[in-house]
């Protein structure tokens, strides 16, 4: 989750959080499980439990698609991680993940409406996790992968996808890619340009930038250049030369087509968009060498790779994580829609038509009142769910 | 699973069970997730996920223990089954065995509020299921095994206390075995014997057997007598000699004091008590040899060993799984107090103390109104699972 839903210092009392609300609020964890049938009388006790549970099984055993709906099972979400990539805070644990797992659950069925449970993991080894929730299929219906550090995320999300026949999605990925695509679009329209015509700078080349690429490569937008710590990423730099099986490397050979050398200035010279998703920060002179009218989304959290007010002097758009500033750039808009329409429709895959599907119907739901200060819908926005399932459910439907 | 919550041919309503109305009240499953914590504004989002939640990571990060008040994890039950021995359907698989599990959690919460969600797996490799669980320890607090086959269940409930620091039952030996003891404890009362002058017969060797025997044996009843399908159970039979690690062969070196050799005849002849827990029928000429004012509990289910109206001929006290006869003998009465009374103290371990514990207040609830057709109280009397949470919790703190 790279993401933040809202920060501290901006809230709706205005007022800051406190510690002690904080721990409060998470006393005894944040989920609850309740029984959806009756248990109090024995008729109760019959027919959700021995006998009349015995004809359930029974049917499920002669007809296994039959526990696509007489079990919660087929549309439970679990929400996975090991807790290598927490938040902002790194390598933390599974236990200290927990948490942030148990308040993803708690937004997949406030705003999906889906059930979702967390499991984490005391191991962090791709073949274990696979094993393990392979071993494990029969209780779940989709796997929402979480805070996994890369690059072990993306050969995890592959080998399960593989592994599974149920969908699975990292959304440290492909939820913040959605809604940055989403954004993208609408601040397009804004400044009056079409998509594929875009010069795109991503910052960060780690789970959320390599995604944050591909969407926009499968976007149609043709001239994408990454930025990691050691600069542009192009096919002859030495490290990627030297390791092609990478997916920097792969990355590398379909992305960049000027060829461009260098570090952050000669990236964004000349550039319309910068999308920042690494901690590192934004100078503003090089934010100076960028195209009139620039789109800047700047979206770590808690601190954003350039302060708004600063790239507002040389952007037409500018977007971040945070709910304290206009344009907030958040993963809830995605997940929730996704997984429910990837159900819905009863896919086995998440495609790359779905994810597409999803931002366009949240680039969508902005349309009407689009402005400089409007390209998204609001985190809470109850139109969102709804509208992404629609649209991820009917782009099964089309495929 | 082995004891019956009710019949198809008894309940409130007085009429019996439809296909269609089980089916009915199955679809979708029978549990479902909520969220504790409000999430309708920015602050809500704030509070509960970022960044308000980086706190509390951080906090369990640096101090572990908080896991156990900042998370769901350490009071979550998980109803772990591999689907080998689903009630009387044998080995259908975990998919198919997952409506049971769904039933237990939905109970876990109804009786012991506890929270608790069902783990099914796809593979009964005893190694593998242990390694699975233990990957996943950080997401839960107690792990209640349920319809696994014998003797496997045996392995697996060893290898699995000993690899997990939380408290780990297989109910179908000891949820049984601790309502069985409560009853007969009753059942003593009102004939008028004391315990540990009963001569008692175990029919059936398997899980819910093999624990009956031992429960009992930790009680102080010396006097207990194991019959499986080739009869009699003792140290010089054939198949235990040869392989002493079983664990027929053990309880066979700790039981039948008198060296009784032979079958059911041999068995019943001069026995206070028959426990029926295997599906074999019990002759009503057997029964004819057993002492004056005996005491039969034929607990197999649907269909007892032996009909109550025949045991009435010759037993003072009847007892059976199902709810359309007087004293039914359900787990129900016994694990959600176990759980939530080993959750609630802290508990790594569930003893033989504990479980003496659980089933003393079962029997002590039925105490007042004692009679032939009153020796335990029912499975839907609330006054039960917080008696055996507080004794068996009281138990802990002794130890």
């Amino acid at each position: 989750m790279s993401i933040d839903a809202a920060t501290a210092t901006d809230n709706s009392a205005a007022t800051a959080l406190t510690e002690a609300e904080i721990f409060e609020a998470h006393q005894g964890g944040k989920l609850s499980i309740a029984s959806t049938v009756p248990l109090s009388n024995k008729r109760d006790l019959s027919i959700a439990y021995t006998p009349g549970v015995a004809e359930v099984s029974r049917a499920i055993h002669k007809q296994p698609e039959l526990a696509r709906t007489l079990t919660w099972a087929e549309r439970l979400v679990v929400v996975v991680s090991d807790g290598t990539a927490v938040l902002g805070l790194g390598n933390i644990g599974a236990s200290a993940s927990l948490p942030v797992m148990e308040g993803k659950s708690a937004l997949f069925k406030s705003f999906g409406d889906l059930d979702s449970i967390p499991l984490v993991l005391n191991t962090s080894d791709v073949d274990e996790i696979v094993e393990t929730l392979v071993r494990l299929r029969p209780s779940f219906g989709a796997v929402n992968l979480e805070d996994i550090a890369a690059p072990r995320c993306f050969e995890l999300e592959e080998k399960l996808i593989d592994a599974l026949d149920c969908p699975v999605m990292h959304d440290d990925q492909h939820g913040t890619a959605v809604v940055a695509l989403a954004a993208l679009t609408n601040a397009a329209k804004v400044t009056g340009r079409s998509l594929d015509s875009l010069k795109v700078v991503v910052s960060g080349a780690g789970a959320a930038g390599i995604a944050v690429a591909e969407i926009l490569l499968a976007a149609g937008i043709p001239d994408v250049v990454l930025l990691d710590s050691r600069g542009v990423i192009n096919s002859t730099r030495a490290d990627l030369a030297a390791d092609t099986s990478s997916k920097k490397a792969d990355i590398a050979g379909r992305s960049n087509p000027r060829g461009v050398e260098g570090g952050p200035a000669e990236a964004l010279a000349g550039a319309d968009v910068f999308i920042g998703v690494s901690s590192s920060k934004l100078d503003e002179a090089h934010l100076a060498l960028m195209n009139q009218d620039a789109i800047v989304f700047a979206l770590s959290n808690p601190d954003p790779e350039v302060l708004p007010e600063v790239a507002a002097k040389y952007a037409a758009v500018v977007a971040t994580g945070r709910s304290d500033f206009p344009n907030q750039i958040n993963n809830v808009l995605a997940f929730p829609g996704i997984f429910r329409g990837a159900l819905d429709a009863g896919a086995r895959r998440i495609t790359p038509a779905m994810k597409l599907a999803a931002a366009n119907a949240i680039a969508e739901l902005a349309a009407e009142d689009l402005a400089a200060d409007y390209i998204v819908p609001s985190p809470l926005d109850p139109r969102v769910a709804p509208a992404v399932t629609a649209a991820v459910a009917a782009a099964v439907e089309a495929e």
